[in-house]
């Protein structure tokens, strides 16, 4: 049997707002550790993995291990009666067919029950391994979700250098280029106005803003983004979650500039025009050979 | 002769911006007791009744009684054109092509008069029962009207159930099944966010959602909602308009479910699948046949 | 070598988001006087001048005068990218192909430049005359923008009436009239909601809905609109751009009404119905015949 309380039910109403849009279907995996999603968005350029960890759970009962198979964007629909203060209650049989969703106000004077058909999807749990990035920014979470929209109106790709100095987003298209240049800065008045970086080396990669455009629907979540960028790996784009987990998407640099990690001050972007660079989108599996994260079998690219 | 003067002119844009999407044309009509309209719906499924009388208004003269015919759309573009605080006054002849519309803002240095045409409508008034009811539930308005959106994102009826505890709406969908319970509760800090239950005997009935959904465009009209249901009749949605009048609305229930009225905690749904259930609705005269309200020919049903 | 620096650097984003959907490529020019643009509509009916004068500019150099050809479109796609209290620096050559425009915020933490293709646009600059006005009326611009959106519900062309007690304005379609009446109103809290008029003669001309409509677009730019009137000149409407210049858009009036100055409690409106008032609309040169504004060409009008 699963039965897991969570006071701030618009947690998980806020994740599947985020990866609604991205992800069809997907397996929620419950087991002691917590309550996890992974998934292939339908282009298989990107990923997305949820942790919520059991310990943030007011109340959290999970006799053996449970897969439960959601179409995301019904279960969107249903989060979406949750008020915004409603405890949120997960029930489930150990093999169930459906899963039962309840909303209690705080006042305790209105209850919802949801009782939501589970369905069988296949896949593989992928192996996502630890790495060591070059360089990690934490910034403002609306400050990036700014940024990738604003660019998104110029080019279809964005090249992130990170230096020492700061984080620049360089977008280029028949209008012109854009180059948005952050400095670290840590003497804000609130914590998460902060920008600030970690770095071994200097990285510049070049990434699909049409993605970047999809994970920054999980702004809500948290005021602070953390981008983790290596020259051989995909980037994360990571929102916390409270302080029981993340919210975490993976995306693959375009192939062509992966090679050229150019440095901070370097102005011109190396970015193909807006028509060429539409082009060649790496999928995830290219950038980590060793360790195959999705199946073999082609799929169409939207 | 016709002069009404409304101090809260608004109070009619809201009314016409709640009732406009159900109803094209119909006759509003004025006497000595007050400014009124009832109007059934373009698929003879839901009648709308509204009543203002005539001391609520600043200044009431009304010769004899006055039918004006009115494409409720248009006259919505025009009310529209008022500002919030406008005060409103109706001058129209005792047999009139056209009517017109006066605004005056507060301050008034803006007069605004909009001249409209009537057209002629062929209706008959519809006599509408004074009826004893076995439930009558009042709850905040905003709260009704996000339960029939949420729901609607479901599937397209709701079951109503009213107990002594409380109201429970159910909704049966390809997703899932959904359960709403509101408890009676008046310990509130305004009394417009109580649910409160008048019941003789529990009643049970079910609802097309899209109905509800239009019915609750009147929500700015009043912060709660009077719901009124009996088994053998149409259920009525009340808002009241300040201390002058209401607008109400008359659902026949569906036929199939009106034999079942289950208890408050029966938990099976009695809606058919979405598919399914979609499809009778039961006009407005087949509940109420001792006294016919609409026509006899029958109407297409959108 | 031309460099401008402008502290309130949303003022310039504000006249593109204005202007954008009017004009769709336009030459900026820069002198020694100030930073101005002139274009017509792409239908030839209305004009828009703006002017920017040198001293409006924190920093303002400017070796010789440089003409900037811009497609609106795009350079308000960029302009979008700038954060509401940016300080924004336009730097080009003598003779650019490009103008970057930066942005940097009040913090310095963050600074984006963007460097924007120009395009080379035929045009002859225009020579607008100072005219005399037989009525200008200054207003609250957000009223007028809203007097617009509401009569172009009603009708498609205006007819705007000035006398001494206040402004005018009548719509007719097949709904029915609307005539809207601003008093003279000096006596307010705030000196931009009042309503002054100064007139030598009563005018009353008629103008399309939809060009207006478009000039209020620029309703964030200033609190109040100036409206110039004279019986045989188009129209200016006029928003202050803080103390450094205008943004203002000129209109013909209507050709037929042009002889029928009616004075200001006139009820009757003078505008055909909403079928037939559409058709003829005066192109700018007609009403300035002395002083041709735009090439003889006839263009094909939207």
């Amino acid at each position: 049997m699963l039965e897991l309380r969570l006071v701030q039910g618009d947690l998980l109403k806020k994740v599947l707002e985020s990866i609604k849009d991205l992800v069809n279907d997907a397996n929620f995996e419950c087991s002691g550790a917590g309550f996890s999603l992974q998934a292939l968005d339908s282009s298989h350029v990107a990923l997305v993995s949820l942790l919520l960890r059991s310990e943030g759970f007011e109340h959290y009962r999970c006799d053996r291990s449970v897969t439960m198979g959601v179409n995301l964007a019904n279960m969107a629909k249903i989060l979406r009666c949750a008020g915004p203060n409603d405890i949120m209650t997960i029930k489930a049989d150990d093999q169930p067919d459906s899963v039962t969703l309840m909303f209690e106000n705080p006042s305790q004077d209105k209850i919802s029950d949801f009782e939501m058909k589970l369905i069988n999807i296949d896949s593989e749990q992928l192996g996502i391994p630890e790495s060591e990035f070059e360089a990690i920014v934490r910034m403002p979470s609306a400050e990036f979700s700014r940024i990738c929209k604003d660019l998104g109106g110029i080019g279809d790709t964005v090249v992130i250098t990170v230096s020492k100095e700061g984080i620049k987003f360089t977008a280029r298209g028949d209008i012109g280029t854009a180059n948005l240049v952050y400095m670290q800065n840590s003497s804000v008045d609130k914590p998460e106005d902060a920008t600030t970086i970690e770095m071994n080396e200097p990285v510049s990669l070049t990434f699909a803003l049409r993605y970047l455009n999809s994970f920054t629907k999980a702004t809500p979540l948290s005021g602070q983004v953390i981008i983790s960028m290596s020259s051989e790996l995909p980037m994360v784009v990571e929102y916390k979650i409270a302080e029981m987990g993340y919210l975490r998407f993976y995306l693959a640099p375009k192939i062509d500039e992966e090679e050229e990690n150019k440095g901070y001050l370097e102005t011109k972007p190396q970015v193909k025009s807006k028509t060429e660079s539409a082009r060649k989108t790496n999928v995830i599996k290219k950038a980590t050979e060793t360790e195959p994260m999705v199946e073999d079998k082609p799929q169409d690219q939207a």
